[in-house]
């Protein structure tokens, strides 16, 4: 619903909304059906006439990550982007940009980009639907990791790093996590298959970035996002 | 290397492995690199002549999870059965299985198993080495969960499923990776995209699984094992 909405009150359904409800569900004067207003708060609605539906309560869906993750990624080969908007969204990516990395293979042409952005935005809003949240993931794109962190403003900012996994580091990650609070923002930023540059790694650095591993078997470019993504859920959301 | 290394040892080389090492890579004779023999122990290795090597040293790579985790996932649609093997061996299963669930849409004839198998082997053998791990996932079918059971034994069973987690079902699964200890096994079911049948449920529970949430949102039947396997990574392997 394109309004925030408040129990009690009677509103006419988006004709979106109504011949989903109406015709694909084949809905009656009576019927209810969860709405989701433009606030991302969730209501129990029931069908008046077959224009309007009446608020009758709020329901409570805590669905979403209670801090906002931005997964920043190098831009990967053929159809990884896909898959990683797809799935990240499912694992509760608050936003998911793409940057040309140093050593990123694959080039979005400028007159693609909007294109490109715009079929990701569709996949994510898909993967929201299907895993029942609230939010639907902002697709970005930029064309340096410089630029990226410009815009990409956080509270706190990592990256995963290969080599830190490597080595054996595995402290960071959960520091992050755990020193993070309600409604922060995290940007967690991963090289494309070639890895980060020396150059991107000092950038990141020199903007505050804590340099993470994701434990210790080495993970591909769009298998590394969803490990942060599962650690964050396990230490935030499981009791 | 087909058999167990001891330090100081000069040994033939496996001509797979000689013709990768002095071919591919251009070895020459002083020149050192990682071995793994048959019991998965990790070696530094200098190659003598273009024949032999003599064992240096052991080295220690600690980059298996301290409990074996068995992903037991109903028959998924298409393609996604070779995703989950290669991505739940990147996140550390020690083994992976299918079983054709009630809700199963996909079925593997049974003149077309140990090829489906033998293909998933070899994705789970590319997927460890390029995730540097020394032990590669057997790949297992089962023509029912009943027979799945019977035959993979663990210390815990544990099912994810969905509606645990839209009732907000959080805690089992983080009891059931902290109850474990080093070298236990875990046998984790998942449901195919129709989901565990009734019957599948209440045979799991006879069997005396635990029934986990996997966070709120609701995650694909290809999505589910990597969450798992990540939260068991965040709670055993990360500080």
């Amino acid at each position: 619903m394109d309004q925030s909405l408040t129990v009690g009150e009677t509103v006419t359904l988006p004709s979106s909304v109504a011949k989903h409800w109406l015709q694909v569900m084949r809905g009656e004067a009576g019927d209810q059906a969860e709405l989701v207003d433009d606030t991302e708060h969730l209501f129990l609605g029931q069908l008046t006439t077959t224009q309007t539906v009446t608020i009758v309560q709020p329901l409570s869906a805590d669905v979403e990550l209670p801090v906002n993750i931005t997964i920043l990624s190098g831009l990967p080969k053929q159809d990884k982007a896909e898959w990683i908007v797809q799935k990240a969204t499912e694992m509760g990516a608050y936003r998911i940009a793409f940057f040309a990395a140093d050593w990123s293979i694959a080039k979005w042409q400028p007159n693609k980009q909007a294109k490109k952005i715009e079929r990701l935005q569709k996949i994510a809003r898909g993967a929201a639907e299907q895993s029942h949240r609230l939010h639907v993931p902002e697709i970005a794109y930029f064309a340096t990791l410089q630029q990226a962190l410009t815009q990409l403003t956080s509270d706190q900012l990592v990256v995963a790093y290969e080599e830190a996994a490597k080595q054996g580091e595995a402290a960071q990650l959960i520091q992050v996590l755990k020193r993070s609070t309600p409604h922060q923002a995290i940007s967690a930023v991963f090289g494309p298959e070639g890895g980060i540059s020396p150059a991107e790694l000092a950038l990141l650095k020199d903007h505050g970035a804590t340099v993470a591993g994701l434990g210790p078997r080495i993970l591909r470019t769009e298998t590394a996002p969803l490990y942060l993504l599962a650690a964050a859920s396990t230490v935030w959301e499981l009791q």
